[in-house]
C-alpha cells in the first residue's frame, strides 16, 4: 500500500498570550506514513481516533528552558496529550491489532510511540461508554477530580464547597462527588447553559460568573469549608476570603492566569491564618500510584448507568485543533473539549 | 491591711494603624485591693509576676463584631496575655498560696480570675528555668514552634527551611528544631544583633531583611523546602515564589499585615499548583490537647540543660507596658518582649 497523508498539528511558535491557531500550532499534511510497511521498532502503530483538549496544554507552550510542572511542547514537533487510539499492528506482545489504548497520544492521524509505557489498553467492560469519555470524565480530568477529593477535600455531609469552572470535566464531576457525600454546593460557570449544567448534575446554587460577582455570591452563600480552585486569580482571592475555619482549598488550575503576564495579588491571604486554612495544590500525576485503579473500579462503571452526568464538546477534524485549543483558553467551549480526529 | 494601688494597663482606644501608648492603652492607677479582704468566690489572688507581649495581641485590638480567631479586649477593661504569677491568696483546693500559675493574666498587679479554668500551677523540675521563659521559649510561643513542626513542616534531613522572624521566641525555637532535624536553615530577622543570634543558634545562613532582598537570598540559597512565615506580605509571595516540588508553607504569623489598612497581593500563588505546595494556617489553640504533655516533656528540659537556647528582652513595670507593645508591633525588640510587673 502507498505512503499516505499523515496530518499532524505542529507546536510552531511560543505565545505571548493565548496561542493563535495558524501561527502557534499550525495543521501540517507534509508528512505521510506507510500503514503496512512503516517500521515499528518493537512498537505499535496507533491510529488517533480521540485527542483531549485540557487547559493545562497551555503550560507546555513555552521555552524549554523555564522549568514548570509539565514539560514543554518542542517546537516543529506535533502536540500530544491524553487520548484513545486503535492499534493498527503491533510488534509488541501487549498490544494487539484491534486494541483501544489509551494515555499520550500525538496530535497526528497516525503514530508511532516511542515510549509506549505511556499507553495502557482499555478494558471496557462498561461497553456503552463512549471512548471520548476515556479522556474526559473516565481519563485525566475524571482522575483529577478522584484524587484530589480522595486526598484534600476531607468532606463532612452539611459542609458547603464552591467549584469554579463547574461544568467542565474536572469540575462537574467534583460537583457530583460533593452531592454524594451531602454538602451543599455552590458552581461557577461561564455561561448560561453551562449554569444549567451545574443545576442538572445537583449544584444547590449556580450562578454565571461573568454577570454575577462572585465574592457577592459567596458572603451571602457562604462561608465555605471547601474551594475547588480551577481559575486562580480574583476568585481563589474571594475564596479565601469567604472561607470557613479550617477551611480546605485545593488549587488544581489556574485558567484566569495562563494567558496573563502580569499574575494578580491575592490579597486575602492572612484568612488563611485567621481561619487555619489549608490550600494544595493539585497534579494528577502525583497521585495515579495511590488511586488509579480505585478510579477505573469506582468512576466508568457510574458514568456508564448514568448516576454521574458528562458534557462533551467535540470538534472534528485534527486541522481544527488549534482552534479547539484557543476555545480553551478563553473558556468558550460549552463542556469537556474532545477533538474527534477519526471514527473509529 | 489597707487597700493598696492595684495598677493596670488598660485598653482605652482601638487604633487604627499602630497602637499607640497612651491612647490605645493607658496606665490606670485609680484602682485599689485589698489582698487580705478581696472577695475570692471560690478563685484565688494572684500577683502577676511576668507577662508576655506576643506580635498577635495586635489583632485582639478591634471592634468587638469583627470576627476572628482570638476574642477581642474589651474597651475600658484590661488587655490580658500569657503571664507568670503567684498564688497569694486561694479559695480553690487546686492552687495554694505561694504557688506559681502560668496562663492568661490580666495586665494588672493584683488579680482575681473568673475564669480559673485557664490557669495551671507550673511544675518545674528544671528549677534552674527562670519563669519569664515560660511566657517564651517553654510557654505559648515555644508551643507554636513545636506543634507546628510536629503537625504540617514534615521535615527530611537534607531539606532547606527558611524562617522569617527567626530571631524571635517562635522563630528561633523552630530553627533549633530544623537543625535538630538535620536541615538547612534560611533565617531572616530585622536587626544585625538578631542575626548574630541566629547564626548562634545554628542557622546556615543569616540576613537582615531591611539591608538584604529576601527574594534574592532564596533564589541563591534555595529553593526551599519549608518555609516558616510569621510576617506575611511581600516575605510570603518571595518564599512561595522560591518553594520547591511538594514544599510546605507554615502560616504562623501576618505580622506586616497586622497595622496596614490595605492588604498586600501575593502574587505567587501560581507556584501552589505548578510545585503542588501545601499551605496552612496555624493556630497553636487547635493543637494543645495532641501536642501539650508532649511539649511540656520536652522542650523546658531542653531549654534548662542549654541544648536549646532563647532570649528575653524585659521591659520592667507595667506602666511600659503600651510601649512594649509598640515596640513588638514594630519589630524593634531585641528578642522575646516580657514585662516583668513584679519580682518573685
Amino acid at each position: 500500500m502507498a505512503p499516505i497523508t499523515n496530518g499532524r498539528l505542529i507546536f510552531k511558535e511560543i505565545p505571548s498570550g493565548y496561542p493563535v491557531p495558524g501561527k502557534t500550532t499550525v495543521y501540517d499534511k507534509s508528512s505521510t506514513i506507510d500503514l503496512e510497511n512503516a517500521p515499528l521498532k518493537g512498537s505499535i502503530l496507533v491510529k488517533t481516533l480521540v485527542l483531549s483538549v485540557d487547559p493545562y496544554l497551555r503550560g507546555k507552550m513555552r521555552a524549554a528552558e523555564r522549568e514548570s510542572y509539565t514539560p514543554p511542547f518542542f517546537i516543529d514537533e506535533p502536540l500530544y496529550n491524553y487520548g484513545v487510539g486503535k492499534v493498527v499492528r503491533s510488534e509488541n506482545p501487549a498490544f494487539h491489532a484491534g486494541d483501544h489504548v489509551y494515555g499520550m497520544l500525538d496530535f497526528a492521524e497516525y503514530f508511532i510511540p516511542k515510549d509506549i509505557t505511556k499507553l495502557k489498553v482499555i478494558v471496557r467492560p462498561e461497553s456503552t461508554l463512549p471512548y471520548s469519555v476515556y479522556v474526559g470524565a473516565a481519563g485525566m480530568p475524571g482522575q483529577t477530580s478522584y484524587y484530589g477529593w480522595k486526598e484534600y477535600a476531607k468532606p463532612k455531609a452539611g459542609e458547603t464547597i464552591f467549584v469554579s469552572t463547574a461544568a467542565g470535566p474536572v469540575g462537574s464531576l467534583v460537583v457530583q462527588l460533593a452531592k454524594q457525600d451531602g454538602l451543599k454546593v455552590i458552581a461557577s460557570a461561564g455561561s448560561d447553559e453551562k449554569v444549567k449544567f451545574c443545576k442538572e448534575i445537583g449544584a444547590d446554587v449556580a450562578f454565571n460568573y461573568k454577570t454575577t460577582n462572585t465574592a457577592e455570591v459567596l458572603a451571602k452563600e457562604g462561608p465555605i469549608n471547601i474551594y475547588w480552585d480551577n481559575v486562580g486569580g480574583p476568585t481563589l482571592e474571594a475564596a479565601i476570603g469567604n472561607s470557613a475555619l479550617h477551611g480546605r482549598i485545593i488549587i488544581c488550575g489556574f485558567i484566569t492566569q495562563y494567558n496573563d503576564e502580569e499574575p494578580y495579588g491575592i490579597k486575602t491571604m492572612r484568612n488563611v491564618l485567621a481561619n487555619r486554612l489549608s490550600i494544595n495544590g493539585l497534579l494528577v500525576f502525583d497521585h495515579q500510584e495511590r488511586y488509579l485503579d480505585e478510579f477505573y473500579e469506582v468512576i466508568p462503571k457510574k458514568l456508564a448507568s448514568g448516576e454521574f452526568k458528562y458534557t462533551e464538546d467535540i470538534t472534528r477534524g485534527l486541522e481544527k485543533g488549534g482552534e479547539a485549543i484557543l476555545e480553551v483558553q478563553k473558556g468558550v467551549n460549552t463542556a469537556k473539549k474532545i477533538i474527534v480526529v477519526a471514527d473509529d
